[in-house]
């Protein structure tokens, strides 16, 4: 039984980057012809030091930054180039899960889901009809 | 020449917040139904501080916190109650400037706009072609 041995040649600087690159630009591409989304894994990727300093580099930094504590801690930022999003999703002892590029117009995550917003509409509903001791 | 002189009764404790947080119930049926948002601008209203913490303990606190960087500073706060945003704008000085309530699956100022994406896209392709000090 012959298992498969998983090859990790040692990554030349900044070898996986500029394809990535490219990837993200043709993904802009299809976001702003056809409104569809595109996820990158950068967990599933060799990046060397080299590859994340130009990806950083020629991506930038953007203006919004978001936190969200949900099954751990996910920390979203706006790259420099709009509709690009790094995210990070972090367990709740700190360690990271997945890192990803997200383009898209707004990372899937935040937007309020239409039936989490019917469930707190009822709650809110319960709490302000009865203000004091009565209520109608 | 008569002005009009503007005349601010001494509210009594939370005198507001419960037809706000009615309003707010009635904004989350029209966005549940149509898709509709609604702003609620806390600025225009005379707030007491029991009105605020009447709003603050009904709406609670949700998972989700924003920071961005733009013309001053906005923090974005999602309320236990999905869909309603508490969202602050700030000078450079931190002078608050407006506060709101938001009511929308994502606060307006979040989604990458599609002209934003294409000059950033052109701007990332530029950068990429020229990779050292030549290109095609």
């Amino acid at each position: 039984m012959l298992d498969i041995i998983p090859i990790h040649p040692a990554p030349s600087p900044a070898a996986n980057a500029p394809a990535l690159l490219q990837e993200i630009a043709a993904a802009l591409d299809v976001l702003l012809l056809s409104g569809r989304r595109h996820c990158i894994d950068l967990g599933s990727l060799p990046l060397s030091p080299a590859d994340r300093d130009l990806l950083r580099e020629t991506l930038g930094t953007g203006e919004i930054r978001m936190e969200l504590e949900a099954l751990g801690n996910s920390r979203i930022e706006e790259t420099g180039v709009p509709g690009v999003w790094w995210v990070r999703h972090s367990s709740e002892d700190g360690i990271l899960l997945t890192e990803s590029l997200e383009v898209c117009h707004v990372p899937e995550i935040v937007p309020a889901d239409t039936t989490d917003i019917a469930i707190g509409l009822r709650r809110l509903r319960q709490r302000i009809a009865v203000p004091e001791s009565g209520g109608h």
